[in-house]
């Protein structure tokens, strides 16, 4: 027995949890990324005004690590939402992307400098 | 034997990614969230001129599909990342959240109302 | 005598509000732009649901007007201060930024016509 | 005889860009949203690895400032399309959000300290 993929069940979960509520006709792709925006400026707004260094330790405590961790899963069910709208297979997505970018960013030509935009 | 969960298995790739590189000292959440805004912003401005109900099927030829899906996978990689470094288990934080959803949104109630901000 | 220019106001209004509260520690532009995508994240919200073509009317209503207005004038905040900070004119920049795209686009090469990404 | 408000000048601006092109047919308030998003994402990608303390001093050269001012024009000019559609007055807004602001946080009461989300 094959065991479900771990993305491909959040997929059913999303897609589920929209078909129950009748919400997939507010699944166009355009409004998805504005609720996908939304969710990534409340992650944005938690992480503002802590200085750089603070931030991991900041978060650290049971009920903040739970409020970024609450954050993070909308942003990542917005993805998984637009993922399925599109067919686009995520976690087959990531692992071609980062194959490419283990070609592009050789290691020893890269190491300890960050990539730059002009 | 057990199976390595796909998110795990994702941030193994990521974290193996960065550390081959010496990347890892960039990687404090502000910025690895302004690098997460970078690629939804990406992400944005393939669709933002594209008419709403035109957003699927022009992304249905392969080289679309193709160049949204690697946005996409941008997208997830920071994703990962900022997890990783916040110690957030994404899949469960995902799994939890839509519970909590399911418990907060009754399917009757909701049932083809787009919930709306105030 | 000569005018302020309206955005030079807006700045020197943000800097007094920053100054008298002892905030401008926090406005490094990381951080600054954190806020500002915070800002736009509560903008595309408002809008995330409702359909392309009734998001003008829909907001044409004095409480849901006075609304947009106020996520609009939080995310000008939040980019004046981030001029300010950088010691960017934004209206200059703005204005140069408008005359070039006057020369890349020449009208009658792009008539009707949405410039859309690869 | 009045001068132009320098907002009112950008509005005016932006509007014959588009009217010129015959572009104003894209420009629902979603779409321009978007749009704004994709320019704060490059905005992002500027100063996403620099370190917070170097974030100034990085972009004090004459390329690199110059190249920070036409990103940040890029959202004004979004954000004054926006507004100009959505029939925002952004000046008057701002000025409004900031009287309030005055009011919510008493400077005695918030001297150094950020305000925080919960």
């Amino acid at each position: 027995m094959t065991q479900e993929r771990e993305l491909a069940e959040l997929t059913r979960l999303v897609r589920e949890f929209s078909t129950e509520r009748d919400w997939q006709q507010f699944h166009d792709p355009k409004s998805v990324i504005l609720a996908l925006v939304g969710e990534v400026g409340e992650l944005a707004e938690l992480f503002q005004w802590v200085p750089a260094d603070q931030a991991v330790s900041r978060f650290s405590s049971p009920d903040r690590h739970a409020r970024v961790a609450e954050e993070m899963a909308d942003v990542l069910v917005y993805l998984v939402c637009l993922a399925d709208v599109l067919g686009v297979d995520l976690g087959e997505a990531a692992r071609a992307k980062l194959a490419d970018s283990h070609r592009r960013f050789a290691a020893d030509a890269v190491r300890g400098v960050a990539p730059h935009k002009p």
